[in-house]
């Protein structure tokens, strides 16, 4: 049974992107690959572009979606082990995920990062929970510290876009007034490890290092001028503090991204994001902007990612 | 492009009636029309009718349907443009319209009047924000000002119950407690005025007065005793003063219709309706109300408007 | 007209049954039967098996599916006639109910017991106010007394499971924090009557008897050790009091089913269930348990309802 729950269950990068691009000229060329499938979408979070692109993934395949905004609308759920349920909590994960599995071929689920339980968050209780007990596949739509589908969007983004064999990319962090979490920044850095070709660095502020273990190897520049010199690909997002864990300890304006600052580069975000904030307005409107393409590719990068998972059914 | 996100875009209210009655003997006849494309529909507000009938719709002309409650389900949208988004709003309207773009062929959105806040009101932020940054047709499923499925549905019952050439219809204001926006009086009126054929009048009390520049040339009576004379389609409704913006001035349960005041006419209501308040049960219950089949044709209304989207794509 | 709302509507649990087996062989055998049908799912309260299991049985026969939560995507409803509705309810249950019926072709109700108000509770009042004004037949998903998809899924497990012609079934009351309604127990309560070659028996503490025009000649045992002696399948689903309407009694841990207690019994459930408070992991865990199969017979239960329904349109 294969997951795509990490950007490490991707086998073979340039088959996915080649594959993207097969489905994106043609999107519903496997649509007798889903039919009589059932695909379940758990949100435990808000979210515009994976509800949507997810979907739309979906129905390309020919698939039955069914989504449950699992907070409001099922049970609230224990995720220890051996507890006396006698409080708040009326479901335990291992009853929940294996009837979920019971109407499902698919299992998609988005559970964010509490960014208050450092332990709880790594061990992607969530997440982690339903692909314990689940029987059928599972496909992250963003957890605690990961969020595979945009990365791959990203990736394959980058791709079409590159006229070199290694761009230089760099991630920037930037301000935002809330904390955030980590998981889109920790899989765009596994995703361009995972690629060699690039020339990939960080950028951020001190006190803002990612988790040491995602970041191993990748260069870390603490001035942003210095980082985004050259640039060809510049990927802005915040992130709370990974060591104050899930704390804001900078909302210094000076690293927010500018016109000026991007240079030649191509701009790129997961969106939503802040204008004028973490980017100037005139970069999101102007044509080095390749949020647009970001959105777009997230359509066939869930289309990629149910494709191998039903391919292993 | 073809939006429908206001009764004037109407082109030619004979032949969209004709086509009604063509879609209504034969739901399914165009269900090819729409194979492959997929509508969003963002509801901003709660929503009976409109939810399921739009939803309906789709269906019979083979689209795919993926609904947000916006609201609840993905981020607070900021409207203004040059905002430095260090507030509550995650999301800027350019950025949402676009990407929503990238997943649907089609964008219904429900956004309803603040009531607070005319200017705002009157230039339909959330609407004709959509519409101005997305890249596909909108659909209107009621906003600020307008609501055109609904006067549409209403013009089709109308066409289909009158034996008259020229009938006479009335609008009559009628008491509620709460404040109402003036979306559904101000498409009916002006689907009425598209109609010439129509002897159209509007009663209600003083200071209720809509937007003169819709009811422009309409005759405004305020005895509704005299209004209601002869008429053969007595459309009621409540909504808060205009000129007070979004006051309710009075609730004087003399306004209320009854079955004497309608007299031999058909009654029209776009529902939900307070009964005993806006009209009694009396007239609810009887043979001369007309409120099902006007939420029957919502269904009708809905697919003739994505009907002319589909074929305009 | 054919509803599916309370087990006495089966009218042959045989044959109920025989179409349950057969449809889980084949789920897709009946596809072209629900061809261009709509059944609107009506949820006022929470739900995790029903809404995936009714949608799953909708796709497997074809059918096309449209949810909504009423409470918070719809308007509040009144249910008395007669009211002058000028309170916080926005529509009556009467324009609603046959609103539905024109999108739907079977419409869908989950509506809990309040456990506040025995008599509107045992009038069924969301239930049968639907029941009564829509003009499409109503399938009950949950209802203030009975919960009659559980209960046929729970009649298809012991057919499957029991190897003799009249196995001991004894329904066992356990402790839960929360007051909980009694239509999973009525249901199952009543089936088990309906199939008079069950050994059927309930067991509870004193003061938590069920509604006695439903119990009638059903043996009651008061002590839960002689009651499950020599059981063949133990069901076992917390109650609140029915006598001291709505109230928890007793949380007596010594309720909670053991495995000790279940001896060679088959454990069933109706799921969520709260671990080590109704039953103890060890249970739940082991290979004694028939939940999953009640929660995947949930799928085929509403198949065979809606195929009824179907055949009846």
């Amino acid at each position: 049974m294969k997951h795509y729950v990490t950007v490490n269950d991707i086998d073979s990068s340039s088959d996915w992107i080649d594959l993207a691009g097969e489905l994106k000229k043609d999107p519903f060329k496997y649509k007798e690959l889903g039919r009589g499938k059932s695909i379940g979408l758990l949100f435990f979070n808000n979210s515009l572009r994976t509800r949507l692109s997810t979907q739309k993934a979906a129905f390309h395949l020919g698939m039955h979606c069914m989504i449950m905004n699992f907070g409001s609308e099922g049970w609230a759920l224990e995720f220890e082990d051996g507890t006396i349920m006698d409080q708040g909590k009326a479901e335990h994960i291992r009853e929940a995920a294996q009837v979920v599995s019971q109407y499902c071929d698919v299992l998609g689920v988005r559970a964010f990062a509490s960014l208050s339980n450092k332990e709880q968050d790594e061990a992607e209780i969530v997440l982690n929970g339903f692909k314990k007990y689940a029987t059928i596949p599972v496909l992250n739509m963003e957890s605690a510290i990961e969020h595979p589908l945009q990365a791959l969007a990203d990736l394959i983004t980058i791709a079409e876009k590159t006229e070199k064999k290694s761009p230089k990319v760099v991630l920037s962090w930037a301000p935002h007034p809330k904390a955030l979490p980590h998981a889109v920044a920790n899989s765009f850095v596994k995703i361009m490890k995972q690629n060699s070709q690039f020339n990939f660095s960080i950028t951020h502020p001190q006190g803002y290092e990612l988790n040491p273990d995602i970041t191993k190897d990748v260069p870390i520049v603490y001035d942003q001028e210095e980082a985004l010199a050259e640039a060809d690909f510049v990927y802005v997002k915040n992130w709370s503090s990974y060591s104050s864990y899930g704390k804001v300890l900078s909302t210094d304006p000076h690293w927010m991204i500018t016109k000026e600052k991007l240079g030649q580069a191509q701009f790129m975000h997961c969106l939503p994001v802040r204008r004028n904030v973490v980017v100037e307005d005139a970069v999101l409107n102007g044509d080095q902007s390749l949020v647009m393409e970001q959105a777009n590719n997230r359509t066939f990068a869930a289309q990629v990612a149910l494709y191998k998972i039903l391919k292993g059914l």
